[in-house]
């Protein structure tokens, strides 16, 4: 190691350190036995710009093990991102800049949410899959507009997770040469010795999903790591693992002891390991004057790179005016004027239509003027509707093929969708069966934390689909998507409803979930109600009765059409009836109080909601006075229909019920 | 193939094609091309009593390939379960043995509930491990009274999902020798050739995990089969994977098509393909006799093999009548005499504790009493508190060692714990944090619905964890967990609230939740209040006030120490409260009414819930009238007392709300 390179190693190791230190939490031991190969790659390769951390063609770089953000903070404050140094002094603290784990948007430079082990290589894979489609979508001869690659630090943990390895094969299938990552190889995790869980072969792991593999034996080794990191760019066509041999808490007493992992090392013990590189023990957060403008020199280099990209943009504008206004509109994350022109509107003549079928035409409909929509489905595209009709297979196909196959992996397309959003210039879309949307809960999750544009299909909604059964019926889904923060759910009534759904799902700047039928349901129509505004808004009244209801019909999703079945019943029997759709609850409870009064009055206490899915949290619209035919048990294997019946979705029970409730009131 | 043989395979592949053809849906392409492998399976391997679904000791056999269900079906019904070919006729009716997917616990012979993909592959690795874990607690020279194999069908939807790469990595890991799993290589899923999404070189793979794989180029060739599941036997120390090549539809006009995959073939096809086969068009569920006889043998076999054993078990009852007795008892599910004699009783003067550092002294004190108990966490053992001190690493240490170390792998966590489960014998839990609870949803799901024996453990659950931020605090979490039906989660106050948890977890006869702190809380005076009795309904009255209350303050685990300081405030200021301690919801949803009113009187309207977890579902405790101080958004990195403060979990906070309520009221 070249003295002054050493120097650089050690400010990261020690500013971390000291960071972890001062806030009484955190884990060293990553930061010291991992920031050699951080350093290499951020001093030598990484093409960023610190003063504009949205470059669009910057390298992204992922820290997947996201408890080591200490070793993140020290590299943006060093290569000088707007972090400033007293950030890292309140490192974890409240309000700080420097959050226990990384945070997107929170902290300048942060491309990712990381800390749940194999999200962030899972969201690499997204990131990469964007770069590729956009520059296959913008890239001309001579023009390399998009061109970068994706980096990340991975740890054992990281590739335990299953997310992972769903991720890491599809990237292996596709053959993502711009994904590089370095895996911080230290034998160690919290229970002890990896040996304990983690005795394969990674090596063949990964050469067994089509990635090239590379190995580094000693992680102090800058020069290994930078052969390393040239070969993994050189290979094109593979991603590649380079598998960095490293020592957790490298230096301290607690070297290669799980101790060094998860607080900090103590006054002594940081003492000791200072003294032993030779660092200043006092004071802390020390930045030696070489090391801070070597490190800075990241500026410069950056400002030099996104001048030069800059120039060729400018070029390229000249050149090919309208793909460039299109790539400036996509990475903006703007939509176009008429985007949403070609959404059909349909007719009760049209016929019963599944939402999943309608919401597979509205998205037809929005490919065309929307060339950044892609995504696909979890191999359930011929049911989820999800094909992108003429627009080919992603990774198979001609050039910005925008069909992309998850396999079986409803995780890992989660948080691919996730890091394509990240990415930037793409609205991505993942799609599946909604009770399977519990395998993918923890990118949902994620992409509501994060506040990306992503849009989740979950179809077959119900009891209602039928003879699959009870292992294919959500019936908790509903509710657990609803608890989420953030996250906007709506489950449309109909296929106009459906298209309203997907009009606030494109303009959304949060993630959405389109909950959507298996089974035909009747056509709404779109002349006689306000259908769009409406859902908009959340709920609306669909069918009002004359004079003061006597009882309120709440219905979501195919449930609405039993609620007009049962008012009009309910109107020959005397009983008013108003029949609420209600598509979203989260819309709507950011509705005015006003709104929400006109939709459901305070005085009409007698409110019925009808919902083939758990009750659970209903009680927030029915109230004290009100009731819910939902699903309290798990579903059956039996022809929808009978299903529905069988768990009281019908329109005597409706009607019953509502009778009941009207005459309490 | 000889011609009996031909004729048994056949049988099978037209009882499961014309089920699915009667039923009008279902997947014929399976049974057709894994026909052959699964009889070789059960007809030369699979030791199993068809008269006896429960004999201990039986192979195990799993369709993880759920949607094939007909397959098995039609195994079960030949080989003479109880399962008449009536039912098969019923194929996914109402009421039927037979639903769409394969249902543990409804249908005689069915070890697990399969059809979410991946799951039934980890279950298996669980059965192996409580297999080859009671093999060594129970067996001794000469007496091999646990001596079984766990067989699958798996597909590659299976090994696509990550949860299957979790537990081919432990279980290649341990070396679990009794596992064999054959791989139905048919290179088509739902969206087409599995080339679309998935290259990878399985075999690489799975010898990268420490498995044997052999394969098998034509999934016809019966021998080849044969000769496979023999290699695979032999080889003690490495679970087995069987790579049959196959063809989907086999001999249908849709082979290799995922056209044969998930809907009937068709009148047309079906006839096509009995013809092709030399198979009688009419009539259908066509058994011919031979081939019923041949099958019919597995009854006889099986009534050997488990009169052997029983001979076996009863010399065995003479030489070790203690460990007879304790086999007997495991295996049948029931819990000793004193079982629960060393569950301490903490005092108040022990000081603050953690509810998991109490759940981890009760888990040990359990330990003892029940031998059954064994399980792990997902690398947080430090953290989550449930290593069983002096028992050593299972896998590792010696024999009967009962600590597993499951890796970061959350999701394999669940369904290794839920397959031991379904293996019994053994009472197995699993731990990690709350947060990461997200990433098991498809096993605790799976868990309640198949009505397993099993007890999760989900510490650091809340906001007040502090530091790592909100990647790792649980907002909604609480009330995702409490949506799943017949799933049972508590969230104790205290030490003793955690112990009486425990009480009910190991006496449960459903899956178990309980919910921990990580930070430090008050320890209850047992001598003073109803501790046990009351977690046992669900909540009760913790502290009273003199006549009727001004408001009711419900919380549940750290927070009612926070209802208990805001109480002893409001009794100064003149506000009657009574704080209620309600640890469990489904256990007080299950109480009578009385039991109910008692504790929430329906005139006491001004109630006000305290939760440090999203407010979602309180409403149907706290009423039209009550509020809630819960979680609205995500988490913040900072320590954890600043995050309760900023959050509103302050004694200042809960008075006021509490005094505005009873005002109101």
């Amino acid at each position: 190691m070249r003295d002054l390179d050493e120097l650089c190693v050690n400010t990261i190791r020690f500013l971390a350190v000291d960071a972890v230190e001062k806030a009484g939490s955190g884990h060293p031991g990553t930061p010291l036995g991992a920031a050699p190969m951080a350093y290499v790659l951020w001093d030598r390769f990484l093409r960023h710009d610190p003063a504009d951390p949205n470059w669009p063609n910057r390298d992204r770089f992922i820290l997947s093990a996201g408890h080591a953000s200490a070793l993140l903070y020290a590299l943006l404050h060093l290569t000088g991102y707007d972090l400033p140094l007293d950030e890292l002094k309140r490192f974890r603290q409240w309000g700080s800049k420097t959050p226990g784990h990384p945070e997107y948007g929170h902290t300048p430079g942060v491309e990712a949410t990381t800390g749940p082990l194999g999200q962030g290589f899972a969201m690499g894979v997204g990131m990469a899959l964007a770069e590729r489609f956009h520059a296959q979508c913008f890239n001309r001869p001579g023009f390399p507009l998009v061109d970068h690659t994706t980096y990340a630090v991975v740890s054992d943990g990281d590739l335990m997770e299953g997310v992972s390895s769903e991720a890491a094969s599809l990237a292996g299938t596709l053959g993502l040469g711009r994904l590089i990552y370095l895996y911080d190889d230290n034998h160690i995790s919290i229970e002890g010795e990896t040996d304990l869980a983690f005795t394969e072969d990674v090596r063949r792991r990964f050469e067994a999903y089509g990635w090239q593999v590379l190995r580094v034996a000693d992680g102090n080794d800058l020069e290994g790591v930078a052969a390393a990191l040239r070969a993994a760019r050189e290979d094109a066509a593979r991603p590649s693992l380079i598998i960095v041999r490293t020592h957790i808490g490298y230096g301290s007493p607690k070297e290669d002891t799980a101790a060094a992992h998860g607080e900090p090392l103590g006054p002594e013990a940081s003492r000791v390991t200072k003294e032993r590189f030779g660092w200043p023990v006092e004071p802390d957060f020390h930045i030696p004057e070489q090391a801070r403008a070597h490190l800075r020199k990241a500026v410069e280099r950056g400002r030099r790179w996104e001048g030069e990209w800059g120039e060729l943009r400018a070029r390229y504008r000249e050149e090919r005016p309208d793909l460039a206004e299109c790539f400036q509109r996509q990475v903006q994350g703007e939509l176009p004027d008429g985007w949403d022109a070609e959404i059909p509107r349909f007719s009760p003549e049209d016929g019963p239509m599944a939402t999943r079928s309608a919401s597979g035409k509205v998205l037809n409909a929005l490919s065309e003027r929307l060339p950044e929509l892609i995504g696909g489905s979890a191999d359930l595209a011929p049911s989820t509707k999800t094909l992108l009709l003429g627009y080919g297979d992603l990774g198979f196909d001609s050039d910005c093929a925008r069909n992309i196959h998850f396999g079986v992996r409803e995780h890992a397309m989660g948080a691919i969708v996730n890091g394509m959003a990240l990415h930037g210039g793409v609205l991505p879309y993942g799609a599946t069966f909604l009770v399977f949307s519990d395998y993918m809960r923890p990118p949902l999750r994620l992409a509501a934390l994060m506040g990306v544009r992503a849009i989740f299909i979950f179809t077959h909604d119900s009891i209602a689909l039928g003879e699959d059964g009870p292992t294919h019926q959500p019936v908790e889904q509903l509710a657990s998507l609803r608890a989420i923060p953030d996250f906007r759910v709506l489950r449309p009534a109909d296929a106009n409803e459906t298209a309203a759904a997907w009009r606030v799902a494109v303009e959304s700047r949060k993630p959405v979930a389109l909950v959507l039928t298996r089974q035909k349901v009747p056509v709404l129509d779109p002349d006689a109600y306000a259908i769009e505004d409406g859902v908009r808004k959340g709920a609306y009244v669909l069918a009002e009765c004359e004079g003061k209801p006597d009882v309120i019909l709440i219905a979501t999703g195919s449930e609405v059409h039993l609620a007009l079945g049962a008012k009009e019943k309910l109107d020959r029997l005397g009983t008013r009836a108003r029949v609420v759709s209600m598509p979203s609850w989260d819309l709507f409870e950011e509705q005015p109080r006003e709104v929400r009064e006109r939709v459901l009055p305070s005085d009409v206490r007698a409110r019925l909601a009808v919902e083939a899915a758990a009750p659970f949290g209903w009680r927030r619209w029915v109230g004290d006075a009100g009731e819910v035919i939902g699903v309290e048990r798990f579903g059956a294997s039996a022809p929808g229909t009978e299903n529905l019946r069988r768990y009281g979705f019908t329109v005597d029970n409706v009607v019953e019920r509502a009778q009941a409730l009207a005459k309490g009131s």
